[in-house]
Order: structure tokens, then C-alpha cells, then sequence
């Protein structure tokens, strides 16, 4: 009786169409051009290499897409009961007409070149984001991203600003920022001119987010343009800084970032709590993992500052999830946004969605995005989410408070979708 | 199935009575007067003000209980996902005979109206706890309570202490003690003297337990007499104290009652977690959070010093929840508590329950406790708690251990109740 | 038919014989000789005394075997709704033919006199060996064990230490060594020198793993041979090493154990998170807990610099299990290892293997180990597991994913077995 009640909650919810959130797409090659693309996401690469599979065999620049694939192959073996994995089965059984239940060394070469032929086709990608019921995949922009070429009301800018709060150190970023602006910053004047002309070319670009990852160690608070100003001038003339010094320049920049989004009318994404290469020699993104020691607290300071500030927030650690709930339960700036990374699997993704549910306004939950790289991916991924959410409204809702499967299916619908259009702007 | 059995097990403890054994009951007006008392708890306005309305709106002073009410339903609809929507349209639905499944704009008056009349009748308050089956209440007293006009064998007291521990330093609190105890501290000595005094008064009229709420960074232990004499006398003389000297302050007091615990005989329950104002806009009682990085570790020395006092341990955050069952399981003295606050949602209950059934001796854990303002709150949130309950007992027990029914609704009444009469003391 | 299903896929895991990677077991005498030693082992003691029953009760040294079970048994109606009780009832039921459904006052004696009888048989090691299906047990043995007298391919040594590591400034660890080494270590050279004997002793007799307990507070990191030098000069002439000076000397020894498992070709268990004598009263073995404020990032230098050695991981609080399944999806040298002691309940089993499922390469998971201190715990404590298992590879891989009951089937057998011996070693 469970079963078909789910499936009775599924299905409007599998039948509607979506906007994905949060992807890194490169919407001038958002679809995938070979299987290689798809078996290189860098989950797939880190679990072979984590089952065995050398880096050198994958990182090889002289191999073809083809071998790349040839290569991974023996090692999907090791990762067949993962998520990623079925994620995989979907993706290759939904697009390809892969029949069988298993990829193997026997049959990848038919898949790789049955898939090839469809990849080729020149509607593919219209074909992967009609399947896929797309209607808007927000993208994860460097901040001197050109925006041309693309449909911005397809494929939403969103601006991306770690490389602005911690990597001004490298001369390639602060390079990157004098060309993008023509503005050569000297202290927290300058520099806060130079980020608003990149806040006026993304908004001039439809940007409906400003967006960071940020460290389980970060925490923002406002800085003064006088202390700004020393270390500012230090950075921009290529010295070393110090520890305290770096501190005070990623605050000072996150907290001017901010301050544009009250200006601009941005939400502005945090996602909370990535330590980057604690894996030094793993392969290309897989290098980085997480600390559960981390807190919200961490955020108070930000969360007052800002109360005209939208903060869709993302945490790491499934450990954090309580915090989460409880600070959108209080906070009316802060939002719940998805199932990040590590997180992202059904085991949690499941007791995040029930938690959210039963203490959060229905208002204030951004249920799910992709993070995916190239489009095939939200297709499975967002099946898989909208499985648990099925799940979740008919246990916890229809049989555990009676409501109606309408009642139901429209909570749905709010969490999938009507929050981000009410967050960051209608899909028109 | 499992359903049928769920019910089977729910029933006996659905009708069994109870004692509420920690509450924030003014005894001198338990029940509610208007709906405005109940929608009025802060659950509701701070997920009403954490959905958008604004906190001057139910703040104004000048605004009448109807027009408070009137004011928070049409924000309802953002929160009827809610645990806690659900417990108001219970407690609706079994007072006031309200029949529709949802509060809104078009139905509230009636309902306003109607729950009004019940509410104005006579031995309203005799109704609601015969309708909840509420044997004993125990309350929440500031030290200066007078403890009269009121029956301490229905309305149990309890000795709050947060005031003593932490707000020493300021004036107003001083003044209470001093005019509460007739001591005029100035030293150690003084200081228990007039502690001693505010327990003296406690005990003589029926006191059950002292109580307080500490933050995430607070880790009690000894203090010498001498390093207190001097925090005392300066505190005393209305100067102001460093950090330092304040958690000198805090240990002292603390570790004070702790003896006076001894003395009396008294049960310490220690509500663990809590970080005040984190939300400093916050509407009243809506502005406290957590951080979850904190570890029953830090009350090592205090378990180890005190053999002889029971402490009931609540913890705010469910991450701390394991750390509370090992506890339990280990020191004779510390005994699991309740679903404190941002806990007290069904997740995580039946993910605490469940663990403590499965680890903790059976006569080392209190079940449940409403925490409430009103007394009509206790049946919603017991009822919550005893379909959890229910669903943990008969699949971990019936189906998974093969346990009877009936020796299944005997734990279930242990945990529920018969704990409470041995661990704080007879419902007479 | 959920039901059913999780039987049919119980079955086949139920009946396959078993490698117990990691016990307690004393090989000499492997199996009990009366109940007390099933009703001495800490678990059942530490929550009797948890419950009441005072430590000196037990730990008085002039008691019979028979009168500690008789002191006991009537603290086990306080402990019936645990696991641990559990495992004691199908001990019981399965090894000594008890029928009843509790040990009582009324029927323990009978039940003592016919285990007696039992286990007195010469043959009630093989008996137990063989009713639990345990090809190979491994043991934890201290770096003096003379390794004599057993059969070492049945019973497999592991090196543990914890001895080395964390209490050289204790005299009798230090002429053990030098006893067990004929080496008077004076410096890093000459440490590392018998330290390596150890190893070559180990080596000689099987040895499995090299293995140790952690406190939360340990970050393994590697310290230079000058700098040891100084250290371990001190604290073999018996001087008293500041906290600096213990870390230092902790980190070599470590360090250096590590370099000896790349030589040896070794696995390193890490048991991460214990503090010992939290309750300094407690009874034997029941006065160590934990802190869950511990992260593997502190194991970062550890996993890069030791790409060689595989680190079968376990965690002691449920809260590190998303890290552990993190740490072990990218580290290509980390892998999940059971369920440690406070995680060793059916509700903690069951979210870690759910999620190491679903997120970990099937080849980098050791299901379980036992702990156990005397054989007969193996059949319950495994069955348990074995029960969670057949129900998480039913629910997320049989229903959840439409595999075939004998895929599911077999991902148990490479998780409860396959991975011990593809790990540490094939069981001839």
C-alpha cells in the first residue's frame, strides 16, 4: 500500500518540469560530447582511483576519450552498489538504450559507440534537457566570465567568488580582476569599485546569484576600510601575506560582497564547508573533503548584518543538517538549499528532506540542484531526490498526518521548484 | 500489519496518565485565556517571523489578543508542513472542536470566537487536564519564586538556576537574591549561605529539581573558596568582571548547587547546549540557537565528583545525542532526558528513542517532557511522542525481538512515566 | 513480502562460515569456562553498575565465578530492552539450551549448572568454533606476546600498539620492551631498532595487522629523528616528559609503527575517538567514553604520506561515519572497518552501512568484528549484523534498485568476508 501511494506522489512530481539551481555547466558545451564526459565526472574518476584505479591511467593527456573510458571500465566493478553508479545505469539506459544491468568490459564498446552516434546528433542537447524536463540550469560563473554566446534566460549566470575572497594571493586572479574591470585596486576603495563593475556585468547578464564555498574554518565579519586598505595595498603589490593578514582580506571582500547583494537584490549561496586538496595526490576535483567540526555560529555575525539578504545555504556535513533546519527555522534570510557532495546520497538526503519538512516553512526550502557538469547528469540525480521526496510526503504526510496526496504532491512541488522561482526570480 | 501492531501498542500508553516532568507552566495561570496564548508561544511566531511577518507586527504592544491572532494566520499556510502546525491544529481540533484541516483567513474568527467561550468557562483549566490526563506538572521557578497560591503536589517546583550562574553580574538579579535570602553576599561563604537559604525555601515546599540551561562552551569544575572570594566581593560591589573572572563566577555557583543537590537530595537537570541572542532581531524568545561542537566531555569532572546526585541530561543537538546514551550507559549518575527544543521533532526522536532503548538501562531514561507555556500543549506534543514511542516498541521489540505486547506497553510505560516517579519522586 | 525477502537474502549470509577481524579473544583460552565470564565482560557489568549495582559488588576478588553471575542477575531486568541483553539471551538459548525468555532470580542457577556442564566439555572451544561458523579469529595482542602455544593460523596475531605508542613513560612498558627486544633504547635509532624486532617477531608468527586505539585529541604527524632523539633519551632514563615533550615522543613511535606496516606489507587498524578513565570509578574495562568533536582530517598527513598502507578505519562516534565514508570514497588507503563498541547497536549498523553502501567502492568495506573477549559473542554479534545487512541490501538494493536477490547477496559476502581476506590476507 506504501508502494503505490509513493509511486501515486512520484509521478506529478517525476512529470514536472524542473530548474536546476546549481550546476557548473559550460552552457557553450553543456552536453556531453562522448561517454568520456560522463565516466570523467570527477565522482566516477575518485572512485575507481579509490578502488584502484592509478591516476596516471586517467590524467594521461595523450589518451583518446575512447581509452579514457576503456580504461574505467574494470573498475565500475568495484563501485556497482554506489548511488553514483546508478546514476550512471540511468543515464546510459534513459539516453543510450542501454539494455543490459551491468557496464562491462564485454559490452562498454557498444554503449561507447551507440552513445557516440546519439552525442553527434546536432539536437543533442535539446533532446537531453527536453527529456530532462529543463526549463533553467543556473551555471557557477567566474567572476570575468564574458557571458556571450549563450542564452542567459536558459542558462542563468550565477557569480562565483572564491577566487575573489581567497585567491587574490595568486597574481593570475588579480590579473584576471584588472582586465575584467580595468580597475588596478591599491585599497578597500578601489577594490570594492572593481567588484561592483563585476556585480554591473553580471546583473547587466541576468545574474540570479552571487555564490562561494567556503571552508569549515571561515568566519565573516566586517571589516574596517583602514585595516582593508594596508593589506589590500600589500596584495595588489604581489607581497606575501600573512595568516591574520589573509584573514582580514577574504573578510573584508565577503563582507563587500554582501553589501552589493543588499544593492543588486542577489541571494547569495554559501556552501559550507569544503577543506580543499586534503587528498594532494588525488585525481583532478578529487581532492578535497571536510571537517564536521563546524558551525553556524560561525555565521552569526553575517546572518544579522544582512537581513535583506537571501542566504540559500549548503552544508557539507550531513552533521550539520540540524544546525541548518534550526537557523532557517529563526533566521528569515536563511534558506535550506539541497544535498551537497558528500551528502548527496539517499541515505541523507532522505533524513535532510524529513527534518527540513517537519521544521522549516515550506517557504524556505530550495529542495534540490545538480552540481552537475554536463547536462545528462540531472536526470538521474533529480529522479533520485524526487524518489525520497515521494517517499518522505507519503510516510510522513499522507499516512503520518492524513493529508490528502494533492495536499501533498503541491508541498512537493513548492520544495522542487515554486521556492526557487519565489528565491531568485521567475523562469519566464 | 505493522500498523495494526503500532496501534495495539499505542492505545495502553495513549491512555495512561501522565506527569509532565519539566514545563514553563505559570501555575497561577496554566491554562490559556485566548487563542493569542497559544499561537502566541514562540514556535509560532518565530516561524511566522522566520517566513517574513514582520516582528514589530506581534510585538506592538498596544495590539489586542484577537488582533495578534489575526495577524499571525494568514503566514500559517507557509508553516503547515510543521510538527509544530500540526500540534495546534490537534489541540484545535480536540478543544475547540474545530473540524476543518486547516486554519486560514476565512475560518480563524470562528475559531477565535468559539475556543474563546471554552476558555472563559470556570474549570477550564480542570478540563484541559483532565482531557490530557495530566496527573503532575512540574514547573520552572525563578529562585525568588514565592512558591505560593498555588498546590506544589499538582504543580511541582523546580529550582531554575540559569539566573545564579550567569546573570550575577547583573544588578536586578543581585537585588533579587539579596531580597529573597535577606544575605548581602560578599564572599563564599555568603554566597552558599544564601543559596542554601534559596533551597531551604524550595524544599519546604516540595521542590523536585534544580534545573538550568548552559551553553555549548560552559565545562564546570571545582573552584577554590579563596579564587571566588575575590570574584564575589568585586561582583558584589557592582564592578565589572573579565571573562576570567565571570567563568570563575559560573563554576562556582554552579558547582555550589551541585552540593546543595547533595544536601538535599535533589536531581540536577542539566539542559545542555544553548546559545542565548544568537539572532539578536529575534522576536521575543525566538533569537536562541546552538553550535553543535560541544561534548558531554566538559561535565567529565562534575559526573565524576557528584556519585550521589542524579543529573537528567537534555541535549540540544541531536549530533549530541550518542554521546548522551554512552554517558547514561556508563556513569550510574547520568540519566537521558527528554527531546529538548530544536530536538523535539519526529526525526529525531525516533532516531534518540531508539537508541536509548537499544543501549541505556530501561530505569535510566525519561521520556519525554512538553517544555510548554500552556497547558493545553501537552497533549499534542505527548501524543507525538507516544506514536513514536509505539512505532519504536513494536518494530525493534515486537517484530525485531519478539518481545510480547504486553511486555513491549510495560517498557514503553517505564520510559514514559514510571522513571519519572523514580527518579524525582512519587505522584501522590 | 519485505519480510520474506530480507529472510531469503539472511540465509545465505546466516550460513556462511565467518573471519572475526578483530577480538579480544586470549587464544589460550578462547572459550569460556563458566557464565561469569560471558556475564564478567564489560558490557553487561558496566551497565549493571550503570544501573546500580555498586562496582565493589563485582570486583570483589573473593567471590566464586557463581556468586559474581548471582550478584548479577538481578540488575538484568534494569538492562532487558538492550542489544547487549540480546546477545546474552541468544548466547543462552543457542549454546546452553535456555528456554525462557528471561534470566530471572528464579532460573539463573539452573541455567548456570547446565552451561557448567557444558563448557567443561574438552571439546567446547571446537563446539563454539563450529556452532558460529568461525574460520579465523583475530587477536589483539601486546608487543610482548611470546606467540607460543596456538595455532596461529586459526587464531591470527595482530600487533597492538597502544603500548608503544601512548605509555613508554610508564617503567614496566619500557622493560617489557627491552625484555621482549634485548634493545635499551636510547635514541630514535635504537628505538625504531626494537620497534623493528617487534615487527620481525610478529612476522614470524602470521602476523595479520598492526593495530591501535586513539584518543579524539591524536593527529598523527611526522617528527624529526633529531627531535625524538631528545625525548627519547628522557623518558628512557626515566625523567618525567612535559605534554609537549609526550606528544613528540607519541608522533615517533607512531610515525615509525607506520613505516614498519610499509615495510612489512601490513594493515594498520586506527580505532579513532576513545578517552580513557572518563568515569574514573567505573567498573573494569566501563570508565572509557568519548568526545565526538574529532575529525580525520587530523589524519591527513598520515594518508598522504603512507599511500602503501592500508588503514582499515573505525570511528567510535556515529557522528564520524560520514567522514570515515568520505575519507574512504576518495583515499585509495582508507577503508571502513565495523562498528566500534558505542556504534555497536542496530541503529548506528545500520545508517553506516547504509551509507558506506552507497557511497564506498564494495571492495574498501569490512562489514564487522566482533570485540569480543571470549568466543561465544561471535554468534550473536554477528547475527545481528547480519540481520541489518539482509535488511539495508533488501530495502536500497533489491526494492530500491531492482537487483537480483543474488547480486545482493553476493555484495554481503564481499562485504561480511570477501574483503577481510582480499585485505589482510587470504584463510587457509
Amino acid at each position: 500500500m506504501t508502494e503505490s501511494l509513493i509511486a501515486e506522489i512520484f509521478e506529478p512530481l517525476q512529470s514536472m518540469r524542473l530548474i536546476d539551481p546549481h550546476t557548473h555547466i559550460n552552457p557553450l558545451h553543456a552536453a556531453s560530447s562522448t561517454l568520456a564526459d560522463i565516466l570523467g565526472y570527477h565522482y566516477y574518476t575518485e572512485l575507481a582511483h579509490s578502488a584502484g584505479l592509478s591516476k596516471s591511467q586517467i590524467e594521461d593527456p595523450g589518451i583518446s576519450p575512447k581509452e579514457k573510458v576503456g580504461r574505467l571500465v574494470p573498475w565500475l566493478a568495484t563501485l556497482e552498489n554506489t548511488a553514483q553508479y546508478n546514476w550512471l545505469l540511468e543515464m546510459c539506459q534513459v539516453f543510450f538504450d542501454f539494455e543490459d544491468d551491468r557496464i562491462t568490459e564485454s559490452n562498454w564498446e557498444s554503449l561507447y559507440d551507440g552513445s557516440l552516434r546519439k552525442m553527434q546528433s546536432t539536437d543533442w542537447e535539446q533532446t537531453v534537457l527536453a527529456r530532462s524536463g529543463l526549463d533553467q540550469v543556473y551555471l557557477t560563473n567566474d567572476f570575468d566570465d564574458p557571458l556571450q554566446g549563450f542564452n542567459t534566460r536558459k542558462f542563468v549566470p550565477c557569480l562565483r567568488t572564491d577566487d575573489l575572497v581567497f585567491h587574490l594571493t595568486n597574481p593570475a586572479v588579480r590579473e584576471r580582476l584588472q582586465k575584467a574591470t580595468g580597475v588596478s585596486p591599491q585599497s578597500s576603495g578601489t577594490l570594492r569599485q572593481a567588484i561592483g563593475k563585476l556585480f554591473d556585468h553580471f546583473k547587466a547578464h541576468g545574474v540570479r546569484a552571487c555564490a562561494i564555498s567556503l571552508p569549515p574554518d571561515f568566519s565573516p565579519s566586517s571589516v574596517s576600510a583602514s585595516a582593508a586598505d594596508v593589506v589590500i595595498a600589500k596584495v595588489f603589490r604581489g607581497s606575501v601575506l600573512t595568516a591574520d593578514e589573509l584573514s582580514v582580506l577574504s573578510r573584508f571582500v565577503f563582507w563587500s560582497l554582501a553589501e552589493f547583494c543588499v544593492e543588486h537584490r542577489l541571494p547569495f549561496d554559501l556552501m559550507i564547508g569544503v577543506n580543499r586538496r586534503v587528498y594532494e595526490d588525488g585525481v583532478f576535483q578529487g581532492q578535497d573533503l571536510f571537517d564536521s567540526r563546524v558551525s553556524l555560529l560561525q555565521y552569526k555575525a553575517l546572518f544579522n548584518a544582512f537581513p535583506r539578504v537571501v542566504f540559500p545555504v549548503s552544508v557539507l556535513s550531513e552533521t550539520s543538517n540540524q544546525e541548518l533546519v534550526s537557523y532557517s527555522w529563526i533566521f528569515p534570510n536563511v534558506v535550506t538549499c539541497g544535498h551537497w557532495w558528500y551528502s548527496n546520497i539517499p541515505v541523507y538526503i532522505e533524513r535532510d528532506t524529513r527534518s527540513r519538512l517537519q521544521a522549516v516553512p515550506q517557504t524556505k526550502q530550495i529542495g534540490y540542484y545538480s552540481d552537475m557538469y554536463k547536462l545528462e547528469f540531472a536526470l538521474p540525480k533529480f529522479a533520485m531526490y524526487r524518489r525520497i521526496l515521494a517517499k518522505v510526503l507519503a510516510e510522513d504526510f499522507v499516512i503520518g498526518r492524513r493529508w490528502s496526496v494533492e495536499k501533498a504532491v503541491s508541498l512537493g512541488k513548492t520544495i522542487l521548484r515554486g521556492n526557487i522561482e519565489s528565491i531568485f526570480g521567475k523562469c519566464d
